[in-house]
């Protein structure tokens, strides 16, 4: 691992704070790596968190307060929900070693900058960070090396963090198997929104959709693998989504209305005629295919608004050697569509 | 496997008609199973569905027509989307042995039922099916022996089907270690509706609410194992999709307006003060970490409606030994968040 500063043997010290399926898998993941003459130290407000992540081998020591696991360390990780990392670094702040690299794990980061500037000395260094990755067994009991492995890293630096300290969290991030992507606090939070807490939002309205009516008895009996994926993010740990909403209404309030609208859109798709259904279920499928297969079709950066709209790139798609397939497929499909008897529905 | 009649050597042949993943897998499943002097035969439209069926032995031979595939079968398979059923079981029809049973996979059971009466000859025996399993990888590429293992599978008989048949599908539903639920067609659209095609259009409403944005570059980016679990029922393939809202569309339309309703009443807890954000989260929390771990509450039955509400079902279970800890956790945690100096947001 990169160092920012190699002038004491204690610079070798990565402390974790917060030991649940981040923190754990963090520690396991660092350990894996093999970084050498690296000492991984653990704090947790759970004993019991602390014993298993000893005992999983998550890190190589614990230490009964936290002032005793971040003195000295090179680099603290405080992995804990969002709300839960302004108390800590308040806590922390007087007992870091000048030069000490801090970050964080944090799923909303506008309030995490805020408060690290407002907490931390100015000997240290601050780089946000928010691992893109999750499962649904929360807590250390969930924690695996490979959690992280190929997932998207945000990193978000503070605008005065040294090049050095920015280098140790992508030494990191990559010990992780991770990778980074570099981000603004204010677009993080906007993107993340969209693409993770809104749909988080979402999961736990399904479920008590569901489960509030009064047909629950007999859907519970119908549940199969959709619905359960769908409603995983509900079992995230609340105290966790909380610290997610609260840091975070406007933007999650905004992407509920722009999921009403979508929702109402798909409505109407669901109201009118065959061929409509078709080109919207199909069109959704290819993209998300093409999505999962390729993976985002650039290198985007944040503020990069010169990228071709949908249909550009469904076009595009259309061209491709894999389309040539499908296209067959759909025509063949009308084909078969409008020879066969069936009547139209409604 | 039972056999309601056997006289003939011939009633020992099953066909499986769709060599999809789920007549692939089912065809997998059988195999597995070992049932003895049974002869599975397999037909698709698509040729190299076929090939590729043979080679991974879910089935032992194919059939050049659809005809051939089903004479002198004891059992019919009916494997491919709702409407193609249609035209299948009027293909099949005059080539069906007497005593035959018939059975399909299809996602809605009203439509099937009503194609069945017309279609099929008196001498044969219809009871339709619905497997509650599936998995992202469509097609033969995607076939399990253990897609079923401990799903519901959804038995709708004829009312004048017989015992004997009836006694043939739920022996189908043993060899694939699904668990047979006796549903009525209505019942099972309505239901269906609720837990699984209304949340197969969220998930690509969700997926084209993130695709059509103008910050999917940045957004896709951030896309990790939640995001993708929410939408993976829009990789579905789009012709089941479709056949589903056509022989759907009133239960979808109307679990989309309470999905709306839903969204709206998260939408005023994401507003609301962090004491009502979190007792939403958590009992949303702790009702879904209750049904994964403890599956449906009661052998229900359609019909049933004597059932507790959900108030009821919390209660018990804050009695109960596992939720001890739970609310051991949530008072601390309102203790903590009470001595802690963090302003209220917003």
């Amino acid at each position: 691992m990169a160092e920012p500063n190699n002038n004491t043997k204690a610079r070798q010290k990565i402390a974790i704070v917060g030991l649940g399926l981040i923190g754990g898998s963090i520690g396991l993941a660092i350990k894996k790596a093999n970084l050498g003459n690296v000492s991984v130290v653990g704090y947790d407000r759970e004993s019991a968190a602390m014993n298993k992540a000893r005992r999983v081998g998550a890190v190589d020591s614990t230490e009964g307060s936290i002032s005793s696991a971040v003195r000295d360390a090179a680099c603290v990780i405080i992995a804990v929900p969002v709300m839960t990392a302004r108390r800590v670094m308040e806590e922390i702040a007087p007992h870091l070693a000048e030069g000490a690299v801090v970050t964080d794990t944090g799923s909303t980061k506008l309030k995490v900058m805020e408060w690290a500037a407002d907490s931390l000395p100015d000997h240290v260094s601050f780089v946000g960070g928010h691992p893109m990755a999750g499962k649904e067994t929360a807590g250390i009991d969930g924690a695996d090396a490979d959690l992280f492995r190929d997932a998207t890293y945000c990193v978000v630096p503070m605008p005065d963090a040294p090049d050095g300290a920015v280098q140790v969290v992508l030494a990191l991030v990559n010990a992780l198997g991770a990778r980074p992507w570099f981000v603004d606090p204010e677009e993080h939070d906007r993107y993340a929104a969209a693409i993770s807490h809104m749909p988080m939002v979402l999961a736990n309205a399904l479920f008590t959709m569901a489960r509030d009516s009064r047909a629950w008895p007999e859907l519970s009996r119908m549940v199969g693998p959709g619905f359960k994926d769908m409603t995983r993010l509900a079992s995230q740990d609340p105290e966790m989504q909380l610290d997610i909403v609260i840091t975070n209404r406007e933007g999650i309030v905004h992407w509920i209305e722009r999921m009403q609208e979508e929702l109402a859109r798909w409505k109407e798709i669901a109201e009118s005629d065959e061929e409509s259904v078709f080109q919207a279920l199909y069109k959704a499928n290819l993209d998300r295919d093409d999505f999962i297969l390729n993976g985002p079709k650039e290198p985007a950066r944040p503020g990069d608004q010169n990228v071709p709209g949908s249909g550009e790139q469904l076009a595009d798609m259309l061209f491709g050697a894999r389309m040539t397939h499908r296209t067959r497929e759909i025509t063949k499909f009308f084909e078969d569509r409008s020879k066969s008897p069936r009547r139209r529905e409604r």
